[in-house]
């Protein structure tokens, strides 16, 4: 997947496997950004991983001294981007590691992706049908067209600046719970319902309340959102209780939602089975909105390099509406 | 300035008092991150000082506990705003002084901005014409409509994302040399020119080979930028010889432009005399954009509590306009 947004194409297995050897050492974090880990979770107290994220993926990119995009070339791009990508499932993993007091995990090269990425986190080797499911949700939530943490990283490589600059507003935006900060909430939401006895009086008042559901309506998508249905079959092969009471909530939600927002058209979304997902395969919900930036880096990258080739400021203009200003009174002097 | 931004009007003398005293403590760097501050400095080498105030930011908002802007009321959104655009030029500064092995000036709350922040950044207070200098010059760039940074700010915080994420992207956005990584390269473009007589074959020559002309040339200025005048004007009240040969320079420039790119409308823009008057008024190259993201973080800052108060997710969609991708070959099996 990763090769196919940076190259265009699916790879044979042979760019394949050239492709996972080049990306392998580069899931290691520079030793002077690593050396500096533990100041900056310390200083950080509490604060969410993707804050820790933004802060040493900023750092990386200077100590590493990338330069304005404008300034290098394709190839150097590619680069940076390459080393990026690889290693922010590394700093995530570190970070959150660190904040609970535990030892870093360090990458293991003969691991893949998704399984190095889980390994990483919990100190050992997932199951395989754990690595699988995660990485089919990393693999749907890559890319996703112009949405708010790719825009972000669009206009800011718009401005010349470097590839870090980037990567670092998007993952900015990605925080917000209207965009990459939900799938946490979503399964909030059904811990908070409880029992499906629950369920329609819960999401009745929530909605009359004027209260968003966190897992339903996209801007884009007015029906099935396609990761939702992918997502919800990954739930159901993994199984278990939460899943099937996830899916009756789902049920009563749509049906809420229809009645009582009638013509809005508000289906699932990628973040509610997102939730269930992750929860299933041990991820703790602390490391969600991280997770999907693990993934969306790649498609945050792909845009970057996909600008800075065809490069055009976007600057917008703004239209004053407010009211005209009082007029000067000029000086009797 | 930094009151009409926020309030909506000019202050009475008293508010700006107030105002004044509300902003004096926020000055300081809060201790946890002033004391990681060398780590961070020498973990980054010779950064550029924004890429270095780009991660101190985003630590900043983390060890502070900055909350998603979806998830803050409008008091604790602005206390969050007035404190990072307190704390924007002293943390610019210490991280200044740190890369140049010298001691961290701590801000003096009985100096006004300007002067207060000239005096961290060379360890003394500076004459009154170049505080006052440096005054105007950061009032003239505090806002400029839906420049890149300013609506990397909106979208970001469009996401319901923390104040520090916003202001961070921005920060990335501003390094751009296309947005404001300009000024000091504009003055290295005088001292490449070196004697007017130089100037107009140099000129022609970068011209005729597609160069970008630094400090020319604006995306919605096609007159002079009201800016760059009262920036002239300003250079004018310093004097010396390179004021003069910057407008010197600037009148073969427009000239050139104006038979090579004939209806281009290529005027001066604000960066150009920026770089002189810093320089004039003894700040170093590499602290001129600097200097412009701790007047612009205002701007950015008054854009975020506008965008949080009335907040819709600006996310744009894409129209793919590449090539359709191949039809997919069914299985023979």
């Amino acid at each position: 997947m990763w090769y196919l947004l940076f190259e265009g194409t699916l790879p044979t297995l042979s760019e394949r496997a050239a492709f996972q050897a080049e990306i392998a050492p580069l899931r290691e974090i520079p030793a002077r950004v690593k050396a500096v880990l533990p100041d900056i979770a310390g200083a950080a107290g509490n604060a969410p991983p993707l804050d820790l994220l933004r802060t040493t993926v900023s750092l990386m990119g200077a100590s590493l001294g990338f330069r304005p995009s404008l300034d290098v070339d394709a190839t150097e791009l590619r680069r940076q981007a390459m080393q990026v990508c690889a290693v922010v499932p590394t700093l995530l993993t570190a970070l959150y590691r660190l904040q609970q007091g535990l030892e870093i995990v360090d990458p293991d090269p003969s691991l893949p992706y998704a399984a190095n990425y889980l390994s990483m986190m919990r100190g050992q080797v997932p199951e395989p049908e754990h690595a699988r499911a995660v990485e089919q949700y990393l693999m749907t939530t890559v890319d996703h067209g112009f949405n708010a943490s790719t825009f972000t990283a669009r206009v800011i490589t718009s401005t010349g600046a470097d590839l870090a600059a980037a990567v670092v507003g998007a993952i900015g935006a990605l925080s917000g719970p209207l965009h990459g900060g939900a799938p946490s909430r979503a399964l909030d939401m059904l811990d908070a319902i409880g029992t499906i006895d629950n369920a329609d009086p819960w999401l009745r008042d929530a909605v009359e309340r004027g209260d968003r559901l966190m897992g339903f309506g996209h801007r884009v998508y007015k029906t099935d959102d396609p990761r939702s249905v992918l997502l919800r079959s990954v739930a159901e092969r993994l199984g278990g209780d939460q899943v099937e009471f996830a899916k009756e909530v789902e049920q009563h939600a749509v049906d809420v939602l229809a009645e009582l927002k009638p013509g809005r058209k508000l289906y699932t979304n990628v973040e509610f089975y997102a939730g269930v997902v992750m929860n299933s395969c041990g991820v703790p919900r602390e490391m969600f909105t991280p997770t999907f930036a693990s993934s969306r880096v790649i498609g945050w990258c792909a845009h970057i390099l996909e600008q800075a080739a065809d490069n055009r400021l976007i600057r917008p203009s703004a239209q004053y509406v407010g009211e005209a200003p009082p007029v000067p009174v000029p000086d009797a002097g």
